[in-house]
């Protein structure tokens, strides 16, 4: 097997050097486990604070050692009798070609009869998919009528929010990087898309929420932060899902307007979508639907090979992607 | 009557020259209406935001006419047929040493036979213990056993929260400026007390919450701010009463641990104690008794004269008070 294992916890933001492409010896099959040659990987933002040696909600990567992550694989070898080869397995043993996994890895069979593709596990019926509807509907607790602002919005979970938000009747206003992102998020239903390459953000909010703003999803904190708080009106909900202009830089975050937390009686709330595991059926059967009808769409930016992995993940910090950042084996 | 005016909106920290202490006529008085010699005013540091011309949960003071507040007054004369001379009422006509109100004032007669000082409604009974009742233990959802953390904790507001903290079972860590201050809120039956004048915040934080905090009481934003969000435990939560270091500048608030609000869970939630007047009366109810008991101690520092109104509304933005800024007629 062939492997991506951290070499040194990245200061700032994650080098090259930082990382290693190394073959391993494939381990002989323990009772209860199962060999799967990966098909799909996932990288996500939120892999890049498992680089620290940081205790989080996830344990850091260990040094030396695979990387872990979201992954679709089919079972080649299987000592588990809930396995079979052939079967399609998601599980958290990614960055690597082929894994040896257990119970720690968290395999999932697909259920065949879906009429989704496999990678559909890794963005919408999965992690991105579950993080938008959890944090907008149940974090933030928006309603039909609501005003949302989404940050990212041509990302994975933005672009998963905007439709969401727009099925439950809400306005919705993105913000995106760039003319080709504004008009995706558009495409999406958004009835606004800020450009934030294009000038400072609260004016543009200003602009499109002139009334203001209910709910803020946030993926990246900083400016963005700022113009919800500044935007914000009476009893506006704040989901904080990802603050990815502050993983790679430990600069404060400036906020002149978060003051208005008061007289709005703002509530902003942190949440991880394994918060709402109890309510994933819910989750899989709505977005199922939605994704089958073709009522949410999905876009994905798909590296192929294994060695591209690294340059995916490093991608999401530089807005390479739209949609969402996958590889292909 | 006489009666301090706003004569110019402030930029930054207010100047004696914003303000005037004029002479008015009396008005003649209407039906409905009570005239009322005023006994004991309140200066907060919410009346800030009020001298700026900004919409807000209470609207700005117009320039030119006496300013709005707490206060405590004696009828003297009356056309209303639910108050007669000799009443005692909470009112909101402050800053003038005479009121002419109607309802607008919002006047309540005081209980004859609560057996607490008149001043109380002002502060433990009024807008200050109401504060600290209703964010610990609503805002915050704040329970027994947690480990609550108060800034501005000798402060009106602050040295009530320590109290009611106690007596609700919770960890308190206060923090206030100065070791006579210091002194007082270990008096108050504060675990412990950190001097922000002594050094940085966050260090002296670790040192007295070592396992972190559940609940953090904010009247001050800022540093302090900051340091709740660096030790929060999993699923804190905030309640945001005020933010005293900014209400002056414009600086915005540098936050370099907001970012915890993801791994934590955590909950910020900005109040004003009148969200909660469904449940005025329990809180009269249980904080009545325990200031009658003797359970909840009162100090207060007292400015005589109306003259002295403007240096003691001055004085909370410099730390002159220990317990309710309050000025005696």
């Amino acid at each position: 097997m062939r492997a991506w294992v951290l070499k040194s916890r990245p200061k700032g933001m994650p080098q090259q050097s930082d990382f290693d492409l190394v073959e391993l010896p494939d381990q002989p099959l323990q009772d209860g486990q199962l060999r799967v040659r990966n098909l799909w990987l996932s990288v996500d933002p939120y892999m890049r604070g498992r680089m620290n040696d940081v205790k989080s909600y996830v344990p850091p990567f260990a040094l030396g050692e695979p990387m872990q992550g979201g992954a679709v694989g089919e079972v080649i070898e299987s000592r588990n009798s809930g396995f079979a080869p052939g079967d399609k397995v998601l599980h958290m043993a990614g960055w690597r070609d082929t894994a040896t996994i257990g119970a720690e890895s968290m395999p999932q069979k697909l259920p065949a009869n879906m009429g989704v593709s496999d990678d559909t596990w890794l963005h919408n019926l999965g992690l991105t998919g579950g993080t938008a509807y959890f944090g907008l509907l149940r974090a933030a607790e928006a309603k039909a009528g609501d005003i949302v602002f989404v940050s990212a919005a041509a990302g994975a979970v933005g672009s998963a929010v905007v439709q969401i938000a727009k099925l439950k009747g809400m306005t919705v206003i993105g913000s995106a990087g760039g003319p080709d992102k504004v008009a995706f998020v558009k495409e999406l239903g958004a009835d606004a898309c800020i450009d934030y390459k294009a000038g400072p953000v609260l004016p543009q909010l200003m602009e499109a929420a002139p009334k203001g703003i209910d709910v803020y999803f946030d993926n990246v904190g900083g400016e963005h932060l700022d113009a919800a708080f500044a935007t914000a009106r009476e009893r506006a909900r704040f989901a904080i899902c990802g603050m990815i202009d502050v993983y790679n830089d430990g600069k404060p975050q400036e906020l002149r307007y978060i003051i208005r937390t008061i007289p709005t009686r703002l509530t902003m709330r942190g949440f991880i979508w394994t918060d709402y595991f109890g309510e994933i059926g819910t989750f899989q059967q709505e977005m199922g639907a939605w994704v089958t009808g073709g009522q949410i769409k999905a876009r994905t930016t798909v590296k192929d090979g294994l060695d591209s992995t690294l340059d995916a993940f490093l991608g999401l910090f530089s807005g390479a992607n739209t949609g969402k950042m996958l590889v292909r084996l």
